[in-house]
């Protein structure tokens, strides 16, 4: 028997233009697709005349179970997430029910992540190894995250960092800013970068002691440079280790 | 007066529908595309008509500056990496002459890295906390990338690797396994994907242990697990930490 295929479609920060083809096709050839509310919503009206469905925050167990549940019902359907739906999304919790669902299969369509969208705003702040850090404590023992930004300094990585600050989290970019102080100094250049690729992006650079204070939301992708991180010009850049 | 802005624009593992809009539209408007060639002739049939340039590997300052040089004619220059041109690529050379060509500046189109694209294929092992780390040590020092390959493993995060081997190096993911597995047990799930996006791409899952007599070649992106990672139905996940 054919199995169901659902696509785990990753959509990039928001922009049409900021998606692959693949992912509009797979949305074109959706007869229903699922996701949080405020994404459905960026699609926009191209994609009219298809079935949304949506549940709130914090029910992404129950996204997940209507994707395959509509799909057993003999629907072509996609699963939409903001960025690269593998990167902080639902991918893998997808993966995870599969074995309930022996009639569907999974395709992974990969999106442009915030970390390398906000990049190209702010310069080339990734252009050598780095770290992706979410400072979101729901799902993660905040232990485990301190361990991880130490770890990061320790080895010269560039930090791009997710999730630095919600209402009930209001002091957590701080909080991780004074253990990477431990460890980097106060000089370290870092940025910013807001709503990206939406209306209103704003991004700004700044020293490690400034990031400490600087306002951020849920909205904002925070950057940590490397040893060799410079700004030139208002941009966050770190040398790949060219002659020139 | 105006300034020439240059493209430099991420165009992804290769296949045009893993494009996004804004990179494609870039390359339309281009008079000029400057990249390596093997990038260029990816590009195929579509561009037909544009003044293509090159340089040879390891000529990348030559490349970049002639970018420079083109746009300082007048002409509309875009100038094209792989994957992300803000992750490994040219973005942060480009910035680093900015400084010499004042009448010029630079907007970075980001595009699907080969850590993202190779992820989706392999299942959804990016799923949480993630370093990307390139063993290639023509432009870093072996003992950084050798602590960073530490740190990554004493943070439990996911490591994603680029440039696993090459002709030189035949030896080197041998050497990042075993400074891996004095730290890491040898039975955690590991992946592999080879030539993500293009003809043949294949891939495969195996323990860090098998991972260090595993051949790979210049176009395998590597993907060592963390401590939450599993393998179910030839796919590697790593959890996000949803309650079932």
């Amino acid at each position: 028997m054919m199995k169901h295929r659902i696509y785990i479609v990753g959509m990039g920060p928001g922009r049409e233009d900021m998606m692959t083809g693949e992912a509009i096709v797979a949305l074109e050839q959706a007869e229903v697709i699922i996701g949080y509310p405020v994404y459905l919503k960026l699609l926009g009206e191209r994609f009219v005349g298809k079935e949304f469905l949506s549940t709130p925050m914090k029910q992404e167990v129950t996204r997940c179970r209507m994707a395959f549940e509509e799909a057993e019902k003999g629907k072509k359907v996609a699963l939409i997430c903001s960025g690269d739906a593998g990167i902080y999304g639902l991918a893998s919790l997808m993966y995870e029910l599969l074995s309930e669902y022996g009639d569907c299969e999974l395709s992974v369509i990969p999106g442009i992540t915030a970390a390398n969208s906000g990049a190209a705003v702010l310069g080339a702040p990734l252009n050598h190894d780095f770290c992706v850090i979410s400072l979101s404590d729901l799902l993660t023992p905040w232990e485990r995250i301190e361990k991880r930004l130490r770890m990061a300094a320790e080895g010269d990585f560039v930090i791009a960092i997710y999730n630095p600050s919600s209402h009930k989290r209001r002091d957590y970019l701080q909080k991780a800013c004074d253990i990477l102080l431990e460890i980097i100094e106060p000089e370290r250049p870092c940025g910013y970068v807001e709503n990206i690729g939406r209306d209103q992006t704003s991004y700004g650079v700044c020293s490690l002691k400034q990031l400490r204070d600087t306002e951020v939301n849920m909205f904002t992708t925070v950057y940590i440079g490397n040893s060799t991180s410079y700004v030139v010009d208002g941009h966050l850049v770190t040398k790949r280790g060219y002659q020139l």
